[in-house]
């Protein structure tokens, strides 16, 4: 595997941002009025490339590893957050300026604090040390732990003003479902519940009760930032892909575990963060069995999102497994997809062991049994608790208190009845309950074990949980497929250039009319005609404009091939590759078929069997 | 064109119900707790159907008409919606039960009121009349208009209660966009306004500055529906797909016209519904020339949306006109395609001239020019007005009303200019500001004229709407592919068979060993590999059910071709066609070409030609 750098060498921000204005690959939502941070619109080369990364996500995914794909919806009544913790829980932590009601994301304003600090030529090394130490762990730190540090530095707001006590601040935006206005609903912040709370449809309608099986879900979320920043990096609503797979907690081995265990991937364990060294290129196999990745299910997920990444053509792509006091206290082990942007390492791809948290908040909070069923391969001796209570006894030493006696009964753990059939035997025992205070004794109530043959066992399953922020993965693709091409005069040298895979790239091939001339109108029709019918998006220039400024307008789009129409007259057209800026003289009739072979999702021909079957008809720089 | 029924005839909706629960084709959202009304979950199917539709609307608009895509937000800043009118306009006119608080639609509420009345067998031919006529009439009713009705036939509630005085209830969901909780945010009752928004940059970027072109977007859309029914048809989120055709108002012809204009179609116009007779069967080229149809970009679209259900394997759709008094007070003209279904005939996809309103509104709400330019083909004199203030003067004689004298001068109309110049000419005249009283003379302000070369002008463009209710679509489409296959013997009269285009099934092929042998495994796992590269979906079946019931499974799930695997020895495997339950022998190497071929988005191979070509099997009833 190629080495990873420390940054995205040559790339500046300024050019690339104004390309991707000037071209719209993506800008500021209700533009007219001035924006609204945090929401973005993609423009139509990044809208297509969105659509071609879902579609080979679902290729990839969905079909490949028949996955069950549910589409859920956005707005969910409050009980179910309540139930996953999110209501008390999916919080940031914000203060106010005291004098001007703005609001400020305290961990983020903490590690701003540092860098200016870190950026002062005069910093001592002790300084250098305590503040990058600081801004590592601010994301960590709880509400005390931001306003210890508040107070130690004496922080003021950006207006110079006295800043508030922390608080927190839940992220999701709420609103009110139906016409009477008192239910509350949210907007999901992530996919996982609506895949979760179809598990038992799922199991039903799809499965035949089969496990282990996965859900998947391609959606939008919305989390209400605080400081949305960074283009699509940190905003108000984004679309996710997700896949919530079920196994059973005592079997995580994985049936195609083979076939993806020599894949390598850059693999930053807790083990070398903590020690600052670098992430070291391993194969899945050997992570798994030196139990670097907790299991293999776990670790043929990353595997596979390795190979979805690099298909998709991102180039630097680490893991970085999550520390112990970073993850959920439900989860097992954390593997992050990283890519690496002009703004550092982006966590692209989240995949979580998350245990089974899920559907066990959600079987207590509706009160349905969220469970899968286990046949043993050999039925088994259990032995299992008895409550025996003498209903009619009961009835008559309790009375009302009877229901009341029963539950409290039912309510007790194996151990408590085991003590309180001790205390039995020597007599009566008095108990107090919210109705009374009673007498039991052991007349009516009596606890004993049973040997039982059992066939099989219920349990809640374990989720393990991939979780991609398409908009994410696109946006740091883009800026790793981004160069300038120069020229030998040494002009022209702003001649943007986007790298994108033939599957990523907005469109596959531009036809292009060496010059505007009536007679070459009919081609560029017919070979359109041809490509949209075998479903190859294409974008045509008929304008006046000279060929080579044909080529950098498509370069700049990342369209990866052209085909230039000419007056020849031999039947042959030119097709570029848009790198290495090498044509050839291609027939007409065989064109669209090669462009298809080129950008074919699976196993696409290369650029180089081309220039081995057609002559060369010299670069086009 | 095949006639079009009343009604969906041997249709049985709790049949059909129990086939989309059980496969879980559909279902309400969070089912564990109960369900939400209105808010409803895609199954497995029915996701896969949709990823497939959405996927041919791209290749069939976006792709073959060059349309920029966009991926716009859900939530929207209030000042959008304020300036398009949503926020005073966009609500349904409810009553509230005064005891309970329950909330009712007042339309839909008389509606029901009237088809109870008319299903009285006591009822008189004049009541007939009066309750047929409000039942059409309820819903284009005013809140005073619904009052006087609910007044006059003294209705209660469903609890027997009185009803409030009606009042009207905006459908958006709103909620609180940032920390600090003051800016106002909803969330889209429809996508216009993202594309709309999104016009000066894509005719800038993508399109060098041409007209016409459209923009084209795919993504939910929310409404607080007071009334959610009818499974999928009226829900509170749902998915459209909408394009936004910007086109100069003064030539609506279109390009591609000859292409479609012997495309047939059901058209029920304005005075085919007032004089109550049926839709007609005509020519888009007919319904344009002949005036139905306003212009041929408008019959351009309603022509490429016949061709779109088709594929899609609509059966029943009829196009329905608006009424003049239906539509917005701007639109020029609008059809919806109406598919029927069980509860009658339902709006599915509405294609509307919405002439230049939207970008007059954000125009005026924004402060930004939303225009385009013409540069006409010869120049042409024009006669402008010219507003003459002499500065010096009028600083000197209006002091600090200066400002608002000269805003108020600007903004006079041409008329009110030239009748200012009259009175001008015989003296002073005294006008009145907020700011004060000030006297105007012709010493201070002339108006003349001046006739100019024009090389062309800017326009603000005229939108054409097709606007596609996804999930209508596919819940007609479902239900009316839908049928009981029966057999000889008269048992097994319940399979039910969903007849889904090879285009719009979920899965294209099923792959069923006989038996369960472990040799045949080798064999389904190398076709499932094979038709996985290919992009093509399947499903297997390798459960010890008989071959009759596997088949069974798969035809209730719609899929329209099974790949049998047995012993026979002869390199080959069964292929069977669903509808007709036909098999032909096709050797192992061959069939997934074949399949590949019958399931081509674009001119797929037919069935006829596959029985033509390989040896029967004998059907597999």
């Amino acid at each position: 595997m190629t080495a990873l750098p420390d940054k995205l060498t040559g790339f500046n921000r300024v050019e690339f941002e104004d390309t991707c204005r000037r071209r719209f690959f993506f800008g500021l939502a209700f533009d007219p009025y001035g924006g609204t941070a945090g929401l973005y619109d993609l423009g139509p080369p990044m809208c297509a490339m969105k659509a071609n990364m879902l579609s080979f996500w679902r290729q990839h995914f969905v079909l490949e590893e028949n996955m069950c794909e549910v589409d859920t919806t956005c707005l969910t009544p409050e009980e179910v957050f309540i139930a996953s913790g999110h209501v008390t829980r999916f919080n940031d932590v914000m203060v106010r300026d005291t004098v001007s009601g703005e609001c400020i994301r305290a961990d983020k304003y903490i590690e701003e604090f540092c860098e200016t600090k870190l950026k002062d030529p005069k910093i001592t090394p002790e300084d250098i040390d305590t503040f990058k130490k600081l801004h590592n762990a601010a994301g960590s730190f709880n509400k005390d732990e931001l306003a210890a540090v508040i107070a130690k530095y004496s922080l003021k707001s950006p207006k110079g003003n006295a800043l508030s006590e922390p608080f927190p601040f839940n992220l999701m935006f709420s609103s009110k479902i139906g016409p009477e206005g008192h239910k509350t609903g949210y907007l999901r912040p992530e996919l996982a519940q609506g895949i979760i709370l179809n598990f038992k449809r799922l199991m039903d309608s799809g499965n035949a009760q089969r496990m282990p099986f996965a859900g998947a879900c391609i959606g939008n979320a919305f989390r209400n930032e605080i400081a949305p920043r960074a283009a699509l990096i940190r905003v108000r609503e984004f679309t996710l892909a997700e896949i919530e797979h079920f196994v059973n907690p005592s079997q995580k081995a994985h049936a195609k575990f083979d076939r993806i265990k020599d894949v390598q991937f850059h693999a930053w364990t807790r083990a070398l963060q903590s020690a600052n060294k670098e992430p070291e290129v391993m194969t899945i196999g050997d992570a798994v069995a030196n139990k670097l990745v907790d299991n293999e299910t776990l670790g043929y997920f990353i595997a596979r999102t390795q190979l979805f990444l690099a298909a998709c053509g991102a180039k630097y792509v680490r893991f970085r497994q999550h520390h112990l006091n970073e993850m959920a206290h439900y989860a097992q082990d954390c593997w992050d997809a990283e890519l690496l942007t002009s703004y550092g390492w982006v966590e692209c791809v989240g995949i979580a062991d998350r245990s089974a948290y899920d559907l066990t908040c959600h079987s207590k909070g509706s009160g349905k049994e969220l469970s899968a069923r286990e046949e043993f391969a050999e039925p088994v001796m259990v032995r299992t608790l008895q409550r025996t209570i003498n209903k009619a006894a009961a009835g008559k030493a309790f009375g009302k208190n009877n229901a009341a006696v029963v539950a409290h009964i039912n309510n007790l753990s194996e151990e408590e009845c085991v003590a309180l059939g001790e205390q039995l035997q020597s007599g009566e025992v008095e108990i107090t309950l919210p109705t009374g205070t009673v007498k039991l004794s052991s007349a009516i109530v009596q606890f004993t074990f049973k040997d039982e043959k059992v066939s099989g066992r219920n349990y809640i399953p374990s989720v393990i949980e991939p979780s991609f922020g398409i908009g994410r993965v696109l946006y740091s693709i883009l800026e790793q497929s981004y160069w300038i091409r120069r020229d030998d005069t040494g002009k022209n040298d702003k001649r943007a250039v986007y790298s994108l895979s033939p599957l990523m790239a907005p469109q596959k091939v531009a036809i292009l009319p060496l010059m505007v001339k009536p007679e070459l109108e009919p081609l560029m029709i017919s070979l359109r005609d041809e490509l949209v019918v075998l479903g190859i998006s294409n974008r045509t220039d008929d304008s006046g404009a000279a060929i080579g400024k044909k080529y950098a307008r498509v370069d700049e789009l990342g369209v990866p091939f052209c085909i230039t129409l000419d007056f020849a007259g031999d039947g042959c057209v030119t097709l570029r590759e848009r790198d290495s800026a090498k044509q050839v003289r291609v027939p007409r009739e065989a064109v669209c078929g090669v462009v298809q072979a080129l950008c074919r999702t699976v196993n696409p021909r290369d650029w180089a069997s081309v220039e081995a079957e057609f002559p060369a008809q010299g670069s086009s720089e």
